[in-house]
């Protein structure tokens, strides 16, 4: 409409990130480009299940009857970025301020420990729905917070905090979120600190 | 027994490998003893499914009522191991002589060669089912034999040509199947090339 097209931010609105994609849908659409685009080949792990019950119609493909949700035993996203082994759970929060810990699971942090003891690029991307912000968080924060919380520590994370230890991305077109120009960054920071 | 303890090849046997494992079931078991020892994270991907219809029974958890597999459209496992990204597919067969390339799928060839130019280091396992023989087979000769069968080259690779271009592991009691020092020797020699 004549309305749109005449407000640039309404139009832009409309092209980045205002479609009603989830953070997985985003995500995901982004490892498509990276992957087409010879920039990383990342891919959501599927999720596990128990079949218990196959059905094998003639002349027709195998339909599971009876299956069960199993407990992941790792993260959401893993692949390789030039040479780099990536690791990462995706997070999204409706949340303003803060970040409830609770979102995250034992095994979830088990396993990023476990990679990133492996020289693995871990790390955590958390979208503020209604602030429409994204943050990528390196895992060595994230364990701080989780550990620290056993200790009488915060059952939360603060928006300021991830802000001061996070990587800020923005929604773009292709890729719709551009996540691995953090993760080069988080290369880089690794290589200093070494 | 007596007739078992006084066998060695045979007491050997029962504890080395002759369990009637699958393929699977021998890595799986070896990675668990890779994870708890710290050596790799490398995990087996969760089967793809297309969900339809899940029940919520009220006191009980969801069940899964209809659903069907979906193509994969990667390998079998992948993980990391010293920072290094490790992707694989694992194949048996029956034959002893060779090996069909009919085993393989198009996705499978494409996404090694996709983990391989991003610097991952990428192989298949073969097991010999009849001659009890695991092959660590690089990408690199996979996708010679696969690209040469396109241009009249032959339909299946011999068990001779596996030889000569794979590592050989023996199966053993923990790991299962030590294929992490294969691996190693793939990272030696491609730095070697370099
Ligand atoms: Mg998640
Ligand atoms: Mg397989």
């Amino acid at each position: 409409s004549s309305k749109l097209s005449a407000d640039t931010s309404a139009k832009k609105k409309l092209i980045f990130g205002d479609r009603g994609m989830t953070l997985e849908e985003e995500i995901n659409e982004s490892n498509k480009y990276y992957r087409s685009h010879d920039v990383a080949v990342i891919y959501k792990k599927p999720t596990p299940i128990q079949i218990v019950k196959v059905d094998y119609p003639k002349r027709s493909r195998a339909v599971i009857k009876e299956a069960y949700f199993v407990q992941a035993s790792t993260t959401d996203y893993n692949g390789v970025y030039q040479g780099y082994y990536v690791d990462f759970e995706a997070k999204e929060t409706k949340h303003k301020n803060t970040f409830p810990l609770k979102n995250f699971h034992q095994h979830q942090i088990d396993h990023l420990k476990a990679c990133q003891k492996q020289g693995g690029i871990c790390f955590v991307i958390i979208k503020y729905v209604a602030l429409k912000r994204y943050f990528i968080m390196p895992a060595d924060n994230l364990f701080e917070y989780w550990d620290g919380q056993r200790h009488d520590g915060a059952k939360s994370i603060q928006l300021q905090q991830i802000i001061d230890c996070s990587i800020e991305i923005s929604p773009n077109y292709n890729p719709t979120l551009p996540y691995i120009n953090a993760v080069q960054q988080l290369i880089e920071s690794g290589r200093e600190k070494k």
